[in-house]
């Protein structure tokens, strides 16, 4: 029986209330697996090589996290979350040793899949890659969850008609980028917010036609008012709170507002509401949430149509890439913190493809 | 030149922070009016039968209102509200002496219509009533703008299906209780909430499943969570602040919340807001806000449907009536105080049909 060293994300003991604390509530863990140990029936053994940090990963470690679709990860456990991995062996039909593969693990340099997982429906084998001239990380982004959830959010939630008015917030993110570049793409004037003035740079450099730094501005709706002089029609809402209430301020009659996450509630002990809500009821606007699992069904179009753009350069991905797994869990905080420009992604490992 | 009395509902010159108070901000003011003088092209003269009292009336007073699509009254001047009236003379092509008149006018004995009043095209001749068997407040009421909201957000808005669990806030009043109504029609389990013990018999007199008295609820979520064990599908909201974020706990994936009024807002200095507004996202809640005019394209279906479902008798409606326009103030604002047990109507003068 040979052990082999095997990092672990793990998730500590004492659960955070706010932003977790590396060392405090999570850290990368040394551990090992026996890579010659035999598979059970309805198990595959993977080798992890690009690690995706999503928000999501903060509500599976609970404490007071309100997003609850979201299962807990257990203490003194691997967190789990999308990666690319390789199939070392496999006892599960659909996988082959060899296969790629992109779905929601433990994350951990080398891991069991198993088809009792909860999320086994949504890994897929995805051999194409390997011939890929598209960076391999793209496949758990621009082409992974974040992409698919832009997609479907913007055109399925937000129907958005040419000509008209997009606010996107949290515009740099691994999200927020993507939405934009679609709005340009389909003839939409499209505004952003993000926090710092090098993602404002960012912003600018894929073609947003105006954005603003919200750390520095004073007053979010009068900036909306002044960058939307014909209102918003459609909003992508990533951060909820306060500048959600500015959107209802300068919403168009008949305006809608896709909600994919409100992070400003995510941190913080108590949420301090959305006070002007009362606005919808005037301006029949729709405030809508969803997930990226109800439009499943759209993955193959999702894919071909961003490939498509990404290859012609009508779309550009920024990510923000830790080496190794030991910086994970720091670039896990660092992100929740918004550090990161754009994506943020761990590279665990290199395929030998 | 002959004088007649003429009595109005005015906005005092100080505007209301919070409820009204009969004398400070509103009042009923002795005027007259000369029935004999000659009419300008585009204008009709009405003698009104009816007032009906609707909590748009506070927006229109403006001060601290949130709901600004409705037209402020210009302090010192008659309010304005839905009425049924008689023509008495008219130079308006559509309307003829002695026709029957719903619509938007000014709220006093006698008043003028004219062509350019901004809800003219509201107002509509409705001589079928001459004929009608129901009583005349109903085509203010039942029949009228209340009746029309109910029908289209619960059934364009709200888009109930036959078994679904459907919760109603405000459930005693103008529009709730024919939102509920309409739900058992469906075929829709239907739970209510009303603020007093005798609007709670009501309810379940006109045959809701369930129902409880807001104010003597110490935990309206846990209150929604015993009396919805299959959880709320739609949500019909007249009330918005607390009873909103209890929904939000206790809402099904999928549910659709139809944001009518959000009447708990209306009142106070501030919106304290809504804290967990968060719920939408992982539950894929929708939250759609309307009013009736999107919705007009209705009328003749709602009417003809309503119309045969009260002289079946498969639907009631109660009214709570003031005998004579000098009771028109206090009338509006025990309304807004929640004191009228179901749609709150002022019977100004009677027809002479």
């Amino acid at each position: 029986m040979v052990q082999t060293p095997n990092k672990q994300l793990v998730l500590l003991k004492q659960l955070p209330e706010g932003y977790p604390v590396v060392g405090e509530h999570i850290d990368v863990r040394e551990s090992t697996i026996d890579l010659e140990a035999p598979l059970q029936e309805g198990q595959a053994l993977i080798k992890v090589h690009v690690i995706s940090i999503d928000p999501f990963l903060r509500s599976s470690m609970r404490g007071n996290s309100r997003d609850e679709h979201i299962p807990p990860v257990d203490v003194d456990q691997p967190m789990y979350g999308y990666t690319l991995s390789t199939v070392i062996k496999s006892n599960i039909d659909k996988f082959q040793q060899d296969d790629i593969v992109v779905g929601i693990t433990n994350l951990e340099e080398y891991t069991t899949i198993s088809s009792s997982d909860p999320f086994f429906s949504v890994t897929r084998v995805r051999n194409d890659i390997k011939n890929s001239v598209l960076p391999l990380s793209y496949y758990v982004g621009v082409l992974g969850m974040p992409g698919h959830t832009a997609y479907a959010g913007l055109f399925e939630v937000g129907k958005p008609k040419k000509g008209e008015t997009l606010f996107v917030s949290a515009a740099a993110g691994a999200v927020g980028q993507i939405v934009g570049q679609l709005g340009k793409i389909l003839g939409l004037r499209v505004l952003g917010s993000a926090g710092s003035d090098e993602k404002i740079a960012y912003l600018k450099e894929i073609g947003f036609d105006a954005v603003f730094n919200y750390k520095t501005t004073s007053n979010i709706s009068e900036k909306l008012t002044e960058l939307a002089p014909k209102g918003i029609d459609v909003y992508f809402d990533n951060v909820g709170g306060e500048t959600l209430e500015a959107v209802l301020e300068n919403a168009n009659r008949f305006a809608r507002i896709v909600a994919c996450g409100m992070i400003s509630t995510y941190y913080s002990e108590k949420d301090i509401g959305v006070r002007n809500l009362m606005k919808i009821v005037p301006k029949h606007i729709t405030l809508e949430g969803f997930a990226v699992f109800d439009y499943m069904h759209l993955e193959d179009q999702f894919t071909n149509e961003v490939t498509q753009w990404l290859k012609e350069e009508k779309m550009k991905y920024r990510e923000s890439t830790t080496n190794g797994i030991d910086g994970a869990a720091q670039a896990l905080v660092d992100a929740m913190h918004g550090k990161n420009n754009g994506k943020q992604i761990v590279h665990v490992s290199s395929p030998s493809f």
